[in-house]
């Protein structure tokens, strides 16, 4: 399984994705699920992915090679519509959705017919100058819907884990280093209740516009600072029982 | 859905079920998942359901028609060998773990024609004057495996979102009290998060070497003593929240 969690905030986008996946417990590889783009100045996007390895690979495939073919291409830019020029961030959705819709027409009865599910989800998120930055969540179907205000974040894989801590905490106004703090322990709490969720993790943050810039980091089971907030959530939150009210049977 | 989990600590046995069923959002209802016997002296049981309804309310009335047809039998006590007679809790799982055999037989076909699931599982508990506490997780197929000092505790039904704390806080040394706190909180955090989990709960302890006693009562959503617990715990896990080290992008 994966455990991915992207944040829509007023002050930008906090992506978190592990790196395990498994087919079966013989089966336990490591394959990056959080990908970026950028084009300084211009625009910023990210996409995590779940669900059946094949589809998800071949939808990021398929996004690459049509950036590929527009570079390519004899006018240069606009020759082909991509995520990297698509005049707004639904079309970048759109775009992904049908990338994903064409995956999945190619490879699900193949599937289906081995027992195997296709089925795979996807977080994107992103913005482009003159735009908002938005935040998505694409089904197997290729349909998405967009992160709001009242909902300002979506999770992919095995979500449940870590889904009270977010309940709790994440609001649409919560600082960006408020919600990192909230992702990490999110992602902790899976890591520490399923098996299949593991080490490394990649985490990427889009600010608010800042067109074109990301930060990205890899963060390892020797990472400091994810180290200081798992143990430090680890403490406060015995501290936090210790001082609860007692419960009469 | 459902969420119940039990306990097994070195001090007893804790039971905590919720009483939400739905089959769709369109047929959400209240039934009992907490089920409890006792001999004054000899022997206190407590069974908790989760799954196909119909299977699960099968499998309460087999064991209960057991315990009427030993009463009215001729000889008394001993006629048919019921949860309550039987000569180990041992005994009494593979009881009831012939009973959820029984039910499955007579109703999974035809609940697989109509495409319905007929998975159930059982949380079971007790002591008899003799014998130790012992906590059994019953399966479909009416197997079942038992709680150890490594494992002192099991979930049925919506497990994931109240798992985290149960990992972090719950051992065999445990105290009932903290327990009890821990299965609070537990429960508090999947009633957050999940909408097909729903009050009242159901709680049942059963102490070690007290046998044939079994504390029980219903929680309502005015109850003090859990309204304490849940805001308690809301308010402690914000502080700790924000205790916790910064972490950078």
């Amino acid at each position: 399984m994966t455990y991915c969690v992207g944040l829509r905030l007023k002050q930008g986008l906090v992506f978190l994705a592990d790196t395990r996946t498994n087919a079966g417990v013989d089966h336990v590889s490591r394959y990056r699920k959080l990908f970026t783009w950028r084009v300084p100045g211009e625009r910023a996007l990210a996409l995590m992915t779940a669900g059946n390895l094949s589809i998800t690979q071949g939808v990021v495939t398929r996004l690459n090679r049509a950036i590929k073919r527009d570079v390519a291409g004899e006018g240069g830019d606009g020759d082909e519509e991509t995520i990297l020029n698509a005049d707004s961030l639904y079309r970048v959705a759109q775009i992904v959705g049908e990338a994903m819709f064409e995956q999945q027409q190619r490879d699900r009865a193949g599937l289906e017919a081995e027992g195997a599910s296709s089925d795979a989800s996807l977080i994107l998120g992103g913005q482009r100058r003159g735009g908002r930055h938005r935040l998505f969540l694409i089904y197997s179907a290729g349909n998405f819907i967009e992160a709001t205000s009242d909902t300002p974040y979506f999770q992919i894989g095995e979500f449940k884990y870590g889904k009270p801590i977010l309940d709790r905490v994440v609001e649409s106004d919560t600082p960006i280093e408020e919600a990192l703090q909230a992702a990490f322990v999110s992602m902790d709490s899976t890591l520490r209740s399923n098996l299949s969720v593991g080490m490394p993790l990649d985490l990427a943050v889009i600010r608010e516009g800042q067109f074109g810039d990301l930060t990205q980091r890899r963060i390892t089971s020797d990472d400091e600072d994810f180290a200081r907030i798992s143990s430090g959530w680890s403490q406060a939150l015995r501290e936090a029982f210790d001082r609860l009210p007692s419960a009469s049977g």
